[in-house]
């Protein structure tokens, strides 16, 4: 507390991000990052800026990385709007498109940024109970509101809600703002860009932090019709008018020209994936259905306090979250082969 | 308009910024944008970051980078705030210690974002006349108020308010926040960080963007006791955890290794400013004195729209404020001796 602080300052509760560890020899399977590293032409990408790209002011726009990402989703360059990481974009959307009279609707087990986000940018909002089976049901969100979030596949439960339902929320909804926040759709979705077209009051969310490996370099987008886009601009040109230097905009179009890297590492993410979670349910883990690069597992008769710290204890993190409904549950993201059977023999070693 | 949008998206006037023309071959003195590139490590530590880095996620709070600059500044760790470029640092500062029920003051000529900031977050705010000279005068500011911001030198005038004043306005205002606005101080000024010890309510900003020839890269700080940083540090983890990627991190790092090569751009462009204002004052201009990297100059019998307008046909643009006071003035951004001597030329064209 401080006398020179605003009001808002005073009352924020800020968002506290997964650890990150420095100089450590930890395997870091807690904060959902890529183990196979960003296409081999971002670092020459990187090599290959000069010094006449630094000393003048980026593209305020970032107009050749909008159209080029945009086309890869089958869009305009006008339907898109680039940000400082995904999370500045949604900051952004929160403050441009979803603060309205009436709440904003967003799962209860859910990204813990968007209550932050309100508090913020004094949105109103209210939170929708996952079902049982921490899936979104569509029909949950037939309540007055002023706009609705949804992570898909949703964090931290990894679960998708598939792209039918999307489009029945979009056509319950036509007279809010529907964000999809599509983080991990790469690791086994199909992204509702598809849907932009046909609704006007939807604006899909992505990153260049997961399936392409860039986390370090913040770059994340929103798509949707040319009016949702021009409200974010408004915002964005009140707030920052460079948020994407020339070395990140450079960096991502070296992304966006090697799919083919994108493809076969997410590829490598799902099959390992796919192989832990059989060996979690083998040794007494509930592991919900995952989407994600990301597992969401319970185990039976252990408390995920305590296998949080043995296994931090013998080297590996994972994330835990201390909150009501997912207090047992454990987030755990997809390294290499070789970290998750690390994961796996410590796991042994803490339930022999 | 957009029925989407919220109030505050409608209500905005966005900041807009300097033009930047692709592809062209114009002389560019309009942005204020350094003509000797970055120190050379700057390229080096871009070729050098891993995929491994790129991979994982920053140091959310870039550790390593503010204790350098805060030991350059002859500050401590905890009294530095790191953003993506000075704008979004300023942007948090005015939602965290300038937003109070009394008004903010500024210059009425100053950087023309500030009236914006405080419409996106509803500080209210009253402008100070700069005196006939074009000079900040600290009894001006004598008058009930939440906060203060000053640039010094100011922008576009390029007049700089010698540090006693600085410090005698933060004794006359010990109960609120004064910003003082450092962008260009590498130009001819001593930074008041040299206050911050003695003075509690003191913030002070600066950029890699000019002295530092990094505006394509968007590095910018705040320097303050631990108080009013702790202050920032409640909005930007509500808003972006993640400002700086690890590569900006890593070139801001390699900028302050090499002060040698700062120092000796910063003095070649003084040398080329103050060769180029006799110029104009030689061909007919009124030359504010600056301690910037731009000179802010009106002809005797010359509009400044026409002589602006001739410009930009022969290839010079320079930056043009229709705006009261400062309606008859061109802003015109430091080059190299050759771009001066191409102004100069087109000028000397212009007007005979």
């Amino acid at each position: 507390m401080s006398r020179f602080w605003s009001d808002l300052a005073t009352r924020l509760t800020p968002y506290v991000p997964g650890e990150q560890p420095r100089g450590t020899r930890l395997i870091k399977l807690n904060t959902n990052e890529n183990p196979y590293g960003p296409a081999p032409g971002v670092l020459a990408a990187l090599a290959n800026i000069s010094a006449d790209q630094l000393r003048r002011y980026p593209d305020p726009e970032s107009s050749e990385l909008g159209a080029a990402w945009a086309a890869r989703e089958g869009l305009q360059a006008d339907q898109v709007f680039l940000g400082n990481g995904s999370d500045e974009v949604l900051a952004h959307a929160f403050a441009a498109l979803l603060k309205h009279e009436q709440p904003l609707l967003f799962p209860d087990i859910s990204y813990s940024f968007y209550p932050v986000w309100c508090e913020l940018y004094q949105v109103p909002f209210q939170a929708v109970p996952l079902r049982d089976d921490f899936s979104v049901q569509v029909d949950d969100y037939n309540t007055p509101c002023g706009g609705i979030i949804i992570p898909n596949p949703n964090a931290p439960t990894g679960r998708i809600m598939p792209l039918d339902d999307v489009s029945r929320l979009l056509t319950a909804h036509r007279d809010c703002v529907v964000v999809i926040d599509e983080a991990y759709i790469d690791f086994g979705g199909h992204s509702a860009t598809a849907l932009v077209a046909d609704h006007n009051n939807l604006l899909v969310i992505q990153t260049a932090s997961k399936s392409r490996s860039m986390a370090g370099m913040r770059v994340g987008a929103a798509f949707g019709q040319r009016e949702l886009i021009q409200g974010l601009v408004r915002v964005k040109d009140s707030f920052n008018s460079y948020p994407l230097d020339v070395v990140a905009q450079q960096a991502m179009l070296a992304s966006l020209a090697d799919e083919e890297w994108i493809d076969s590492c997410c590829k490598r993410v799902v099959a390992t994936r796919e192989r832990t979670a059989s060996a979690l349910q083998q040794m007494g883990f509930d592991v919900l259905p995952s989407a994600a690069n990301f597992l969401f597992a319970r185990h039976k008769n252990q408390h995920a306090a305590d296998l949080f710290a043995a296994l931090r204890e013998r080297g590996v993190i994972v994330r835990y979250f201390n909150k009501p409904r997912i207090e047992q549950f454990l987030r755990i993201s997809i390294g290499t082969d070789e970290d998750m059977d690390a994961l796996l023999a410590a796991l042994q070693d803490i339930l022999a």
